[in-house]
């Protein structure tokens, strides 16, 4: 039966893109809603009580299913579409996905994500003035620890979790692209995970997300060239 | 196969306890290891890179299988042990189910547990000094606003996510069981909280975490009390 699906999104959300990746990946088409959830749009809230993004719809002739958020949609979308398999067969490969997929929605969020995007994107959004340079410096400091990190896991393996493509190649890149858009990378001084980003960002899935913009925001000169 | 299986753990941490009660609820028989991740222990840090709580090893013949954080451990034990379903069958019922743990482990931890847990728990442990006092008014007005909307929730359904005991209720029954340690839930106040939390308190699954004491911190007197 065909499915009709629709994914409430911020092109420039961290969050959405994984979503966004996962299904591209797996060949799903569906049709996009833009929220901008700083505005919390009523409409949406009656979708997420939380207001965040992203929010997937899915219809197939009965009840609609709503699936709310990243963590939710991620797993929804490996169990009812198990062709094109993101996280791995064996339970220590999903472990290890699930365990990255969690550094970056929390650990990365909290220090990297909540002081750069906060002072760079959402202050923007939500016309909270200048960005404090302290507070930046302090999400740069963090970023540089955890490309450390990264490059670190990427000595010994092809993708984020291991041998193969997974999830937790697009969380990671998720929330890399949208620091890179706004030129945030520092990618001279990280050849390793420099070419596992070129291997996830020449991925058919990935192309939309080069072309998103945002009024007023223009992205780095380098975003959306694949060989950078 | 015989499984031999540990969970590293803190007793008063939220996260720990979702793991602590799907396991109880699986019936699934396990090794404790208590982790003073606060002291930011070595042993630890070779098994989760991020230091936080909860991990689960299993050995059962082959390689270790080491599962990080309760995201991880919890999609785990509902995919190698499925009796006992802790997510629900339809689409629709797993969505809500995870909707719901997202929100506790995101929005409630951010808005709630980062003021009332950090001075009340986190400073102890950490000898950072008294509370203060402004973090912790603003922690317990958070609380309220979550409590309302549960209690709105619980008008409607018999458990969280809907009709069925889910892993939902053990995502929000862990976050309140530690601010009720503390002494912190405002149960007059919330009839249907406290209700439905009675129901959770009395599963089987839930009765070490009543034991639970951590020295220089005594629990509120009505704590492992199941009639409240």
């Amino acid at each position: 039966m065909s499915v009709d699906r629709t994914l409430h999104h911020f092109p420039l959300d961290p969050a959405s893109r994984q979503a966004r990746l996962a299904l591209g990946e797996k060949r799903l088409a569906f049709d996009e809603a833009v929220v901008r959830y700083w505005e919390q749009p009523k409409d949406f809230a009656a979708l997420n009580p939380s207001g965040l993004t992203p929010v997937l719809v899915e219809r197939s002739g009965g009840e609609p299913v709503t699936v709310c958020e990243a963590r939710a949609i991620l797993e929804h979308l490996e169990r009812e579409y198990p062709e094109h398999d993101l996280l791995g067969s064996e339970p220590g490969d999903r472990a290890e996905a699930r365990r990255l997929m969690q550094w970056f929605d929390r650990k990365f969020d909290n220090e990297v994500n909540a002081y750069l995007l906060h002072e760079k994107l959402e202050k923007r959004l939500l016309k909270m003035g200048a960005p404090d340079l302290y507070a930046m410096r302090q999400g740069r400091d963090a970023l540089r620890l955890h490309l450390v990190y990264l490059e670190k896991l990427l000595l010994a393996r092809d993708w984020l979790a291991g041998r193969r493509l997974s999830l937790a190649d697009f969380a990671g890149a998720a929330h890399i692209s949208v620091l890179d858009y706004f030129g945030d990378i520092p990618w001279r001084d990280f050849p390793g995970v420099k070419t596992w980003y070129m291997k996830v960002k020449s991925r058919p899935a990935f192309r939309p997300l080069l072309t998103d913009r945002w009024p007023g925001l223009a992205p780095a000169s380098h975003y959306d060239d694949l060989d950078f």
